[in-house]
Parts: C-alpha cells; sequence; structure tokens
C-alpha cells in the first residue's frame, strides 16, 4: 500500500522533513499547515520540492471548528476556506482534513454539520478538493467516527467523506469494528498512530505520547483489517504527536516511521489471512528466534572480563584464526570477547548473536525493515553472518539453529581448551541493554517488528540517580529476553549492560566461584532483614542467601535465586537461578543493585 | 515549625541524602524503607550520623498493606511489623507509616480495619512506637483521610492516630476543612506535596508528578491552615516523588524543599492572619516588585548589541565610572552591557534587576528562603545592590524604587548622551529566561517565593527542534513578566534569550529602526497569508505589517504587534505593542519565530 506521514511528526524545517521523508522511502506525506506558515518556501516551490524528490502531497491539515455553527461564524468559515483552498491550489493539492469541532460549535444537531459541511463541500468542488471529515476524540459534539459518518452520509456530497484516525478511535475505545460499514471510497483518508496505554485526559495523551505502530499497546493490526475491509485504498499514513520525534533527527525518525507503517501492514495481511488483498504487502515469513547464539563483548584488553568468566566457570575455547577475538563458553551460553578496538575502549556489550531457522530470510526481513545493515570482515572458509544495528548501535547477528550442541562458527577458533564440565551455567537467560531515551520506542519496534520479540509490560525501578525504566522484550518461549532499560537523562554516566546466565545451582555455582576468587556485587545486611521480615524463609536458606550475597525474589510458587559480579567497563554479569517457572527478573532487588552499584564506581 | 523531608524527594545514597538534608538546614527526615534497605550502614551506623548531623528521625515508611485482611494474613502482618518495629528500635524511631490497604485487604469493614489497627497499636506500644494511619488515595476501601480518621477514633488507641498526605487528599477533590474536626494530637504526622493539575490516573500523578509545595497548583497554604486550627504541632514535612528530583543534585534539592516549606508556612500564616499560632514563622513582608530596574547582557565584546540598541533608538548613557560597564536607556527601560568577561563569552542576559519598596527587607527575605546570594565590587559612593541568582544562574537585582524618572545608581555612568526624545520605548516589557530542564519547577517556587511573583498557566510551543514549555512569572500589574521556556532536552544549543520593549507605536518604532539599518528576523510570506485567512484585518495593516515584517495577535479586543531583531550571541530583542488590553505574548507566533531564527543560524 502507498505510504505517508504527517509533517508534525518529524523535527526540522518543512524542507527538512520533506527530505528525511523522501529519503526514508515514504510515498507521500500530509502538510501540516504550522510547518508551511514557518517555511520561508513559497507554496509553488513546495510543490516543485514534493515533485523532485517524488513524494506526493496527500492531506492538507487541519481545517479547524467548522461546522456546528451560528450563520454569522459560518460565513467567516467558509471565508478562512476559501483562503486554504486557494493555498492548496498553489500547492497543487487535492484533500483536506475537516475536523470536529471543539471550540466554537453551539449547535448540537446532525443535520446542521450535515448540511454546512454540504456547503463546504460546494466549495471545496471548485477548488477540485475532497474534505476528509474526522471526529476528534476531545469533538465538542462530534467524538465518534461512527456519528462522523452519520454526517457525511447525511451531507451526501461526493467531495466529502471521512478521515479516520486510529487515536482518535482506539483512544476513546470505541468498536473499530464498525468501519466495516463505511463504504471504502467515502473513506478519504487513514491516519494511523499507536499510543502507550495512559491513564490521562485524551487530549495531553494525543499530544505528547502518541507512537509509531508497534512502540504502543493499541491493536493497530485489527484496526486496519477492518478499514481494508471496508475497501480503503488510499494510503496509509502516520500521524504522531510525539515530545521525543519532536526534537530528535528527521531522518532517523522518518526510517523508523516507515519500518513501522512496513511491519503493520505484514501485521494487518497475517490479520485478515486469506480475505487480504492483492495491494496488501507481506515481510518475509520467519519463526521466531530460538536462542542466544553469543554475546559479544568489546575492549581494549578484555583481560578483566577473561578473569570474571573463569571464575564462573566459562571454558576459554580459543582465539579467531583470523582476528583478535576470544572465545568462552558454558553449556549453550557463549561469550566472545572482541579485541579489535581502539585506545582506550572499556569493556561494553556490542553484539548480540541470535540463532534463527533461516538466517537468509531474517536478513531479507531486516532490510525490508530498514535496519542499518552491519559490515563485518570475513576470510575465506569463515562463517558469513548477516547483523543489524539496533536503535542503542547494538549489532544483531543472525546465526543459524546449530545442529549439535555448538555454533558451527566456533569451529574458527583454536587453540582453546575443551570444556571439562559439568557446566553449571546452561545458557544466556537475559541481556540487558541501556537505552538512551530518544531511541527507547524505537528499540521496540526494532526488535519487535525485526526479531519477532514480544514487549512486556514496563516497569520502573528506583535508583539512586534516577528512575530506570525497563522493558523487556523476549521470544514466546522465554529462550530470547532482552531487557531495555531506559537511561535517566539526567544522569551523565552511562549504566553499566549486563548478561545474565541461566544456571540450575546457583549456591554452588556462587560458592565455586568465590573460591576461585570472584568478587560479588556486596549486598547490605539491611537487605537480608528484609527479606526476613517480606518472606518466612527457612533460616538455613536466608543464611545461605546471607554469606553467599545472593539475592531472592518469589512469585507465586516460583523462586528466583541470582548474584551479580563487579562492574568491569560498562559491563557485568548476573546469574540467575529460575526455580517453580518463576518468570521474572527480581525487579524488587533492583534498587539494591543500583545503589551498589553506585556505592562502588 | 520544624521541618522534615522523605529521604525519597532526593537522589543519591540514604547518607547522601541525610547529609544534603543537614547541609540545607533540615530539623529531620523521613526513612523511606526502601532506601535504608539498599544501604550497606547499619541501622545504629544511621542513628548515629543523625546525631551527629542534629537530623532528627520522625518518621520510618511505608508499612503497607496492614489491615482488613483474613486473620492468616494478619498473623503474617504482625510478625512482619515486629521486624520492622525491632529495626526502627535500632534506629531510635517512634512513628510508623501505616499506609491503607491497597492489595491484600478483603474486608471492606470499618470494625475490622479498627480491630487489626488496635492490634498493631498494642505490638507498636510494647516498642514505643505510635503509628500514623495514612488514606492512599488509590486505598482499596480506605482512600479518603475522613474514613482513615473514623477508623482510628474506632481503633480508640494511644499509640494509633493519623498522618494527613496534601497530595493524597487534594488529587481526590477531597474537602480539607474537616481536617478541623480531628483533634491535633491525633494527626500524628503530615506530609505536604503540590502537584501540576493534571488529568491522569492517581497513581502515576502521585508517583512520578509530585512537586514541592509552591510549584504546583494545590491550595497548599489553606490545607495547612486547617491542619493548624485542628492544633497539629508536630513537624511540616515533604514527601515529593518526582522524576527529576530523584536524579539531579540533592543539595541542590534540599535547599529548593526547604525553601518550599519556609515560603509554606508564611503563606498559612498570611492565611490564618490573627488566628496564626505563635510557632507559625512569617517571613519579612515586602510587596511586589513595582517594575524591571535594569536587564544586563554580558560579553566579552557587547559591539553588536550596542548596535541593535541603537537601531531601536535607545540613547548610549554612559560607562561606569570603575567598571567595564556600559548604560543604554529608552524611556524607563535600561539596559546594562557588562564587558567584564572571559574571552570568546557570547551576549547573553546574565541579570534581571528589580525595584523594590524596600530593598533590605526584600534580601532578608530571600535569604532566608536560601537564595543563593550573588557578589558584585562596589566602590565607595556607588549604590550595593543586593542580588541572588536564580536558578538557571541568571542574577537578580533588587533596587529602589527611584522616586524621578532614573534610577539612582545611574548616576555612575559618565560620558554618555543625553537622551534627546521623543523615547517610543516606554519600559521593558518582559524578559524571556531559558530554563534547563532540571531546574524549571525550581525557577517557579525560586520567582514566586523571593519575589512574589505569580505563575500562570503554562503552555507549549512547537519549535522545529521540540516543544518549548513555557510559564510567565508575573507581578499582578503586570509590571514585571519573566517568561520561563523549557529547553527541549534532546537540543544541543541553548535556545536564545530575548528582551522585550513595550512600546505604543510599534509601526513608527519598526520605520525609524529599519531606516538605521536593523535586520529584523524575516517573516515568511505564508504567515500572512495564513493571518489573512485567520483574522478579518484591514488591508492597508495587512500590508503594513507584511512590509515591516511585523506580527500580530487578537484575544477579543485586544491587539498585539510586535517584531524580533536577530540573535546576536545568545540574546535577541523584540518590540512589543499591547492594544486594547492584550494580555499575552503572541504565542501563536512562536513558532515561526522559532523556525525563523533555525533557519538563519
Amino acid at each position: 500500500m502507498r505510504t505517508s506521514i504527517a509533517t508534525v511528526c518529524l523535527s526540522g524545517t518543512l524542507t527538512q522533513k520533506m527530505q528525511a521523508c523522501a529519503a526514508a522511502g515514504f510515498d507521500g506525506i500530509e502538510v501540516f499547515e504550522p510547518d508551511l506558515v514557518a517555511a520561508p518556501e513559497s507554496p509553488e516551490e513546495i510543490h516543485a520540492l514534493s515533485r523532485r524528490l517524488g513524494l506526493t502531497l496527500d492531506l492538507f491539515q487541519p481545517f479547524r471548528d467548522a461546522e456546528g455553527v451560528d450563520p454569522a461564524t459560518f460565513a467567516a468559515n467558509l471565508r478562512r476556506a476559501e483562503a486554504k483552498l486557494a493555498l492548496m491550489r498553489r500547492l497543487g493539492m487535492d484533500t483536506m482534513l475537516v475536523c470536529s469541532n471543539v471550540a466554537t460549535a453551539t449547535i448540537d444537531d446532525d443535520a446542521v454539520f450535515a448540511a454546512q459541511l454540504r456547503e463546504l463541500g460546494d466549495l471545496a468542488a471548485s477548488y477540485d478538493v475532497r474534505l476528509a471529515y474526522e471526529a476528534l476524540a476531545w469533538g465538542r459534539f462530534v467524538d465518534d467516527y461512527r456519528r462522523a459518518w452519520q454526517v457525511v452520509e447525511r451531507a451526501d456530497h461526493p467531495n466529502v467523506g471521512v478521515c479516520l484516525d486510529s487515536f482518535h478511535i482506539l483512544s476513546r475505545g470505541h468498536d473499530p469494528k464498525e468501519i466495516e460499514q463505511i463504504p471504502g471510497d467515502k473513506v478519504f483518508f487513514l491516519q494511523l498512530a499507536d499510543a502507550p496505554l495512559l491513564s490521562m485526559d485524551v487530549l495531553s495523551w494525543s499530544r505528547h505520547h502518541r507512537l509509531f505502530p508497534g512502540e504502543g499497546g493499541f491493536d493497530l493490526a485489527g484496526f486496519l483489517a477492518h478499514v481494508l475491509r471496508a475497501g480503503y485504498a488510499g494510503p496509509l499514513s502516520l500521524e504522531v504527536f510525539n515530545d521525543t520525534f519532536r526534537q530528535t533527527d528527521p531522518d532517523r525518525t522518518a526510517r523508523q516511521a516507515l519500518r513501522s507503517l512496513r511491519w503493520l501492514e505484514d501485521q494487518a495481511a497475517r490479520h485478515l489471512g486469506s480475505e487480504v488483498g492483492p495491494g496488501v504487502a507481506r515481510l518475509p515469513d520467519v519463526g521466531e528466534p530460538s536462542g542466544v547464539d553469543f554475546v559479544e563483548v568489546r575492549a581494549e584488553d578484555a583481560g578483566e572480563v577473561e578473569v570474571v568468566l573463569a571464575q564462573l566457570g566459562f571454558t576459554f575455547r580459543g582465539r579467531h584464526r583470523s582476528k583478535a577475538v576470544g572465545l568462552w563458553t558454558q553449556g549453550e551460553a557463549r561469550v566472545v570477547l572482541n579485541e579489535q578496538q581502539a585506545r582506550g575502549a572499556a569493556p561494553a556489550v556490542a553484539a548480540v548473536g541470535v540463532e534463527v531457522t533461516d538466517p537468509d530470510a531474517s536478513a531479507a526481513r531486516a532490510n525490508r525493515l530498514l535496519a542499518p545493515p552491519v559490515h563485518r570482515r570475513t576470510y575465506a572458509g569463515e562463517e558469513r553472518l548477516a547483523a543489524f544495528s539496533a536503535p542503542d548501535g547494538t549489532e544483531v547477528f543472525l546465526g543459524r539453529v546449530p545442529d549439535g550442541p555448538d555454533a558451527t562458527w566456533t569451529g574458527e577458533f583454536r587453540l582453546g581448551t575443551t570444556p571439562a564440565g559439568p557446566d553449571l551455567v546452561t545458557h544466556v537467560d537475559h541481556v540487558n541493554l541501556v537505552q538512551p531515551w530518544q531511541h527507547y520506542d524505537e528499540a521496540v519496534l526494532f526488535y519487535s517488528s525485526v526479531l519477532g520479540l514480544a514487549p512486556q509490560a514496563p516497569l520502573d525501578v528506583a535508583g539512586p540517580a534516577g528512575l530506570v525504566r525497563s522493558k523487556v522484550m523476549r521470544s514466546a518461549d522465554g529462550r530470547i529476553r532482552l531487557a531495555l532499560n531506559l537511561q535517566p537523562a539526567g544522569l551523565r554516566d552511562r549504566l553499566p549492560q549486563h548478561v545474565a546466565f541461566a544456571c540450575d545451582d546457583v549456591v554452588t555455582l556462587a560458592q565455586q566461584a568465590r573460591a576461585r576468587g570472584l568478587r560479588c556485587l556486596p549486598v547490605p545486611d539491611n537487605y537480608y532483614d528484609d527479606l526476613a521480615a517480606r518472606f518466612d524463609l527457612d533460616p538455613a536458606l536466608l543464611a545461605t542467601l546471607r554469606d553467599l550475597g545472593l539475592l531472592y525474589d518469589r512469585d507465586g510458587d516460583g523462586e528466583f535465586l541470582h548474584f551479580y559480579t563487579a562492574t568491569v567497563g560498562r559491563v557485568f554479569f548476573e546469574v540467575v537461578e529460575r526455580r517453580g517457572g518463576y518468570d521474572g527478573y527480581g525487579a524488587a532487588n533492583a534498587p539494591v543493585r543500583l545503589a551498589a552499584q553506585l556505592a562502588t564506581a
């Protein structure tokens, strides 16, 4: 389907926005009137620029407070409309958004709304312009798309149709199913926006917190399916008012925006199944990734990380045959230490490999979703893994699900040791990646659209330097869990990232690691006093926890035991044991961890 | 009255928070349990530190989900309570907050609540601890302070009283008047928080958006007056959950917090008038400032600013007798250009002088409100003005209201020109100061408490680099108007500040300024086309506006005509003409200005 985006979604001047939309690959734009008013370019220049960039100018918006007014006000509205229609002629545009009156309406009567829209329609027709009437969620009288359609039906004018906006419909909890009753050719325009599920006044929610599809909590695939069933064949257009996107790089936001539409179109096609029409594009079909292939830590000198991995029971499997890269493994947990780095680079998680059934299909999907590809030099006979850069710069590698216990690329590592076993660590439980605030929502969309991971409900963790918002992206079976932690904007130093290893006996592992000299993050005595007050713990278990510096959580019958290593550079490790189906991450313990990390930083 | 603050209001570790509270001058603190749990120090160390710092430990909080539960849960709660009471003994504390059950209550019965609180009270009595029962705004059954008091009255236990929290009461719109019916000695504790008037779920509002008194929209003076009438004699304590304060310098936040309490105590005393008791401290009484004394621009070389001022019709009044400082005036508008600056310092608004009736009283008030004093070197025979640093670093000088047309200190400037008149500019209309996001709420409190300015409703202005939140602080007669503009967090370069001059004939002034070579900020043609569509303007006026690059706004019968100069360093100037009682700032035109400034930057 054709794609479009309102210029209000992006930062910058009108021409900067247009350049960004064209570079990302959009087919068209909605011209948000204040962007044009503030532009030094004439309407003719904007028209000509759009032609050169290959962008259609799909919708002029918004025309406000048109209907439901007394005759004197309506006469003034006609005069105002004519000025805008003349402007649209200079822009070469043919569709104008008329949103339901919020300010000047005094007559709550469908007949009046319809008559005034009809008169506006006559005027618009003389300029070859169509009017798309939209019910704002906070419209004075018309605040429901079903009433807007009744008004349009009653106006019965070829130049008057409806505009449907997912936010205005879903934010109010209106059932989108009745969209299917509207003739497709009377849906003149479709605006799409997602949003987090907030409980606040709908106007502020709309103006500040909209998101691109896939970043929020609305069922937009279901919504779009209804619109397509109605027979709508116009562009899919985004209208997202968002405080963050208004101040970040428009080129980047435009790519993120187009990714959201491609993802949504695919989701709607899946939703429609055999009903889907020929114009709705699908993405390459890929299953969900089955596990973490490897985690890569980069540093000028990874020696300190090697010490910690050895203390945790990892085996050094050798050095890469052509690169300054080492491999450490335990069970199915593989850590790659890459020392091909600039002087002074401190250890940090730089890449995560995931195991997929069909790497080529996954790479094609990522390309289609505008994921920035990453190049890694490979020599003859070495396995070439496709890779893409996540919004925070973490590289995501697509590896093939291994046939045996080890990934095939591990054969490129030499002069290492054979694991002596038994391995207490079984696999990577989760990876915690710190996100700059500007890229948090983009990261959610990236991992859900490119890898098919599902966002879990966010939660806030109180640390001594601010609240850390955390959202886990996971596969259905839980074998991939990426925790996205939002860096507080006021914090100068970046929070550390971490890799959590799963094990079946964290007590034994902690004892062995201590015997090997591991420095754990210190846990205060007050924490154990509080544990004793909160849970009816077996005193022997409590003594063991206190003795080994283990943390504890419980959820129903499930239990969670875990500990953290000290931080090396920008990374630390965690070892977790999940008992009885515990499915969380010990969030109640995170404030203790954050405080201890601040104290030992 | 004694002052206290919950440790959750501040960033840092528990001991850092305690140091900050003591340094600011608080009498005591509330120990927020998670801060203690995460602290490596033992309860005995915390107790000893509090003694050394001279801080009382006023309230241990919170004890959750105590009442309204089945017998088995209540038995577990008693066990949990006993562990916390033992901990409080180690801390040397005597009051614990019990907040109404939100999670485990199953029995909605005052008799059960009272009986269980009585049993908890018996246990607490054995530890010499008093329980302060608080109705959370989102409590499962008890969510109203009046019901909490009924429960406490029914419990009828000397160790069980109520805790009143302004947020929980005012956020729900509960009338605080009935507080006066509660015996003062049964109000065991008082927690104060302000908040912006938001329409959102009360839990999120409470957890993220609370503010210190004077920074939000609650009538806290009226609230506190009710509590004092009830006979409450305990500490005034702050409990402010706020995402910003959690991540900013705790020393600074603690000073801000104490400022808010001193201001509030004074406001409540005024509210009570002759009813006020002897323990309630007043601030020095000062009238509202009557005008802007001067605006000071600092730069290594202010030459470019001088050119602009001359073009606007200002007169050079001379150079200061002992400093590299020049004075330019027009009407009652005075601009001081201070070139005693470091190499490369670009022009920026560095200070604002205000005219007050009694500078000594105003300075005493500012000192009492912990405003950081600013030192300026003065020589024999020069006027010494007290000055304080506002949260954004702008220096605020307190000058005496002049007897004649000119401030007395202008006599220190020599070798200048005598104004030839007629002066078109009459005075400084407003000064626009850009605020870093961390200090925005603090700035509101600073200007309202120190200068007695009133905050106007905030509004958002959409610029090409983000939304700019703007709030005007003004005196009742409008002679002092400081517009605080919130710098978008994602914007690397600081937004410019500006000084707006009032005049009675902006058309003539613009013509004269143009003739003198002034470069105005260019206004796009599209803007005038839009003006013509929006307002039924006289074509001659529209032509004049377009010709001179003037902007226009209308509000009822009032009209606003204004223009902006180009930016020099970090400052630009505006000239405004208010017609027919127009009282705004042309906010509708600000996006056009921001876009033009970006384009010409």
